[in-house]
């Protein structure tokens, strides 16, 4: 269906299980390219929904350099923002507590950056997908953090996971992007190029 | 997580797939029990929240016979709704293309009714998932169709394929409801128990 999509060479610049997941699941054959050490750093005082963007840009500034001229390059970025703060990946299982605590009986915000970068062409956008969590218990954080370790999550938690069964009420946007690739979108701007 | 559920012996009267993988997914032991030919009729105008509701309890007294005391009892029906009107499994492909063009580029709703019954009790409850679907073209459809053959699903799309990947652009709601069961509302509801 993205037979326009032949003439590059899909590089997916992210070690993701989910994204690599959902990016296959688009029928598109890819590589996988992990850089080392990019500097994720974003300006004091940006918006939310600005962040991810401006990261997936930056994650592709460190490709330029060893990017072939037939290559297609997908970056990409997710934050979990509650009330006006990123949180990030937990530090520790102390920290994780705190943040699947912060976020039970809230609602907040998962944004996801992409960034799609070939010769001479460069285009990006962000999507934003609220979701709600339910009061969940110290009894139930402890069991999910003591059971899925998710130490490299945002916001300590992954939807797909027992701690979504139980604790996501609802949704509004696109749950793909909460699991990190906003594939409605990216296949939309994928069949415009 | 569920401790309370270990004093009975759970069925779940249901062979789909997802229905499987989501109760798994709360932990629980359970065992698949399908009984054939069940009436899943319903009165005439009524309402898209009410009717799966009204079938899953339908589906739940054909089981009343061959219950055990200790049995705790899980049915469940999922119907697509645009419109006011209920969108069923399709009779064939060219219907299956019917409906998908008609849900394209529109927002429906996706509603499971869930019974728990065992002896001497019986609770029942509706949850609504709005689904807007992208403009997807005539070329998507026919390649979806051919490919997923999705004659087994009400609506003819599954939100998990490749359809949903690439026509879903929001949901609002549980996403897990639109796969066939709400299994945060269910989790709740088991808890109470």
């Amino acid at each position: 269906m993205l037979d326009n999509l032949k003439r590059y060479k899909v590089i997916l610049a992210s070690n993701s299980p989910r994204r690599k997941e959902l990016l296959s699941g688009l029928g598109i054959q890819y590589e996988v390219k992990v850089l080392p050490d990019i500097d994720e750093s974003y300006p004091e005082g940006m918006d939310g929904m600005e962040i991810p963007r401006y990261v997936a840009c930056k994650k592709a500034e460190a490709y330029r350099s060893v990017m072939q001229p037939d290559e297609l390059l997908i970056t990409a970025d997710t934050i979990v923002w509650l009330d006006g703060k990123v949180m990030g990946k937990p530090a520790d299982e102390n920290e994780a507590s705190l943040m699947l605590h912060a976020l039970s009986g809230h609602t907040h915000q998962v944004i996801t950056g992409v960034c799609l970068t070939c010769d001479g062409f460069q285009r990006s956008f962000s999507t934003l997908t609220d979701v709600s969590f339910a009061t969940i218990t110290d009894e139930e954080i402890e069991y999910y953090i003591r059971t899925y370790h998710p130490m490299d999550k945002a916001g300590s938690y992954g939807i797909q996971e027992w701690i979504g069964f139980i604790g996501v009420e609802r949704i509004s946007g696109s749950y793909f992007n909460v699991m990190g690739l906003p594939i409605q979108r990216l296949y939309t701007e994928l069949r415009k190029l």
